[in-house]
């Protein structure tokens, strides 16, 4: 077993418990005679390129401990992508001035292609470092793995949100449509969590996620019968929808200059129901609220987060590199896991988007088994 | 005192604890032997012209003690003003058909207005009906009392949420501007309520409220200045901010058809932060989750909620009629509150701005003292 320095950093969009996943990796950091130094990249491997590093044996236990409960990415995020082989001289040549040796890095599938080429690197070069990835987005959507930390706190936002909003919507006898937009630009597995609250009040009444293309007609026709039924009609939206041509949705949401906005596709849909259904409409964006909203976290998010960068010290010291942690289920119902590695080059980059076992043909609806998929994080 | 049954209506917009002002009354109502039935209108008092009524005394246990926790109007809300006589006929045939002689509305200054009216003409036709109007808005901006019952929920929303947002902005080391945007047509109690996470944090760094003109091109000075200094700006904007003409900033707002839209400020005033200043920006709408997370509901709110609910009986059976319950606070620190009654007469209508001892001459910030307005709702 080696001897060395750990560095740690964060990479892409924060989430409720990547911090959680930090304090995971540091206890057992501190419980083990091999470490030495533990260094934490402030604003992530960009931030290192500059020597702007963290001690975090200096850091006060409160500090440290807080991480268990604070939002957002503590040690500073950065979406940056290793590019020229002079970067990569760089980096060894300031993981050999700190003497690291286990290097952990906690992202989603860009940040594990960062992991992937550096390990590669190290390997080609014969400096012994061993690179293991730590998963975390809200997206979910991180292939060889069954979910990703992150993931099942903002799903419980959203279903929590969701059955909240809809006591304030029954408040009247007068309906309209309400249209709940979610993250995800390229997969639809938050979105599709609103088939929880569907299960246990039946809206949603409709759930669009970016897996399946987003046909105008058909989404205005079923809006339009059910608001006839009901007088009211709630619409989940992923805000990566797209039409028959993979063309985004929201593309047509303009901003007062004319130039095309990110985002907002269920404020678009408003103007539409509106202007083609003559419907009162109003949308409802779950915005950044939902990926860094700790204080409805999903305990059971929070423990694996925690137990992945523990899990990520454990991997590295049995002499594994190049891995990424995954989380395997061993059991649905009760709902049981176990923590394994798998190649950081299968994960680099590839994106899992929600399965097609738990969709039909057409958009607009989500399986009744993904209820069981997400039903974990939200009631644990 | 007088024998009778009892009327409950709630109306306007729900609050993340109306039903706690029902759930006091109702609990009152059941420990006095003056109280006859106890009904509740279904959907307001429009609900009740069409004899949509709730008996209370029928509801299980577990549904009426669950009223504590539920966000929404639970017996349904309207937005109908009382025009003619016919109608106030109607329901004094009502009144009497039902024995009722104890009315209670759950509202803001709409529904006080309706409150007044109807207590002013059993008065006049001598029809024996005590009238209490028990306030409800997440504005705030009832005159006559010191703050609203749903406003220090709505409050503590904004501030838990503001704070947790900073952490994900503080997240990357290339900043933005972050434009988040509250409730409050007419008055900025609730996007005021910033000023607390401001005083933690240091932000949002410009809060603008409807009470002073909003002047485009200071706005654009102040956030360039900061964003140079700071690479980040974070601000705070009511939806209904105006500009020196007093015209609304979101009609500036327009949809995918040209049509004016609804809200949206923020989002407009992204707009003009990127196509003006080139800063990438970005806008949250605290949208209607705001008025209903009950998650995070303050303590404080529900209590006085609850106990606006009983206090309305005891004043009704003490004689007292065509009022509203009022909260006094009688100490900020340590934080203690009184109930009495004020003339609906007065309440009716009226709209109370942010005061002006929270304000300064300019838009954009907020006076130190409104911190300590707030805190009781938010640290409770």
């Amino acid at each position: 077993m080696q001897k060395g320095n750990v560095l740690y950093g964060q990479s892409g969009g924060p989430t409720a418990v990547i911090n959680a996943s930090a304090l995971g990796l540091f206890l057992e950091c501190l419980d083990r005679e091999e470490i030495g130094e533990i260094y934490a990249c402030h604003f992530g491997i960009e931030g290192f390129l500059h020597e702007d590093i963290i001690d975090v044996r200096a850091m006060p236990k409160e500090e440290l401990f807080a991480l268990r409960h604070l939002p957002g990415a503590y040690f500073g995020s950065c979406r940056y992508r290793l590019k020229t082989v002079e970067e990569q001289e760089k980096l060894l040549e300031l993981f050999k001035k700190y003497n690291i040796r286990y290097f952990f890095y906690n992202g989603g599938n860009d940040s594990m292609d960062t992991c992937h080429k550096l390990g590669g690197y190290f390997d080609k070069v014969g400096y012994d470092c061993k690179v293991i990835g730590i998963p975390k987005t809200i997206d979910n959507d991180l292939v060889e793995t069954d979910h990703t930390p992150g993931f099942g706190s903002a799903a419980r936002y959203v279903a929590v949100t969701e059955m909240e909003l809809f006591g304030d919507i029954d408040s009247y006898a007068k309906g309209r449509v309400t249209i709940i937009e979610m993250m995800g630009r390229n997969a639809g597995w938050l979105t599709a969590t609103s088939a929880y609250p569907q299960s246990k009040t039946g809206r949603p009444h409709l759930i669009y996620v970016p897996e399946r293309p987003f046909v105008m007609g058909d989404f205005l026709k079923a809006v339009a019968e059910i608001y006839e039924r009901e007088k009211n009609c709630v619409v989940a939206v992923s805000e990566g929808i797209k039409d028959e041509n993979g063309k985004l949705i929201s593309e047509g949401n303009l901003d007062a200059f004319g130039h095309s906005q990110l985002g907002g596709v269920a404020s678009y849909l408003c103007g539409i129901v509106e202007n083609v259904l003559h419907i009162k409409s109003r949308y409802i964006e779950m915005s950044l609220i939902q990926r860094c909203a700790r204080h409805l976290a999903s305990e059971v998010d929070v423990q694996e987060a925690m137990a992945c960068g523990r899990e990520a010290l454990r991997f590295a010291l049995a002499g594994e590199s190049d891995k990424m942690v995954s989380i395997a289920v061993t059991s649905r119902n009760p709902y049981k896991v176990d923590f394994t590695t798998v190649s950081l080059g299968a994960v680099a980059n590839a994106v899992k988007p929600l399965l097609d076992e738990y969709l039909y043909p057409d958009n607009g609806k989500i399986r009744p088994n993904f209820v069981e998929y997400v039903k974990p994080f939200i009631e644990g």
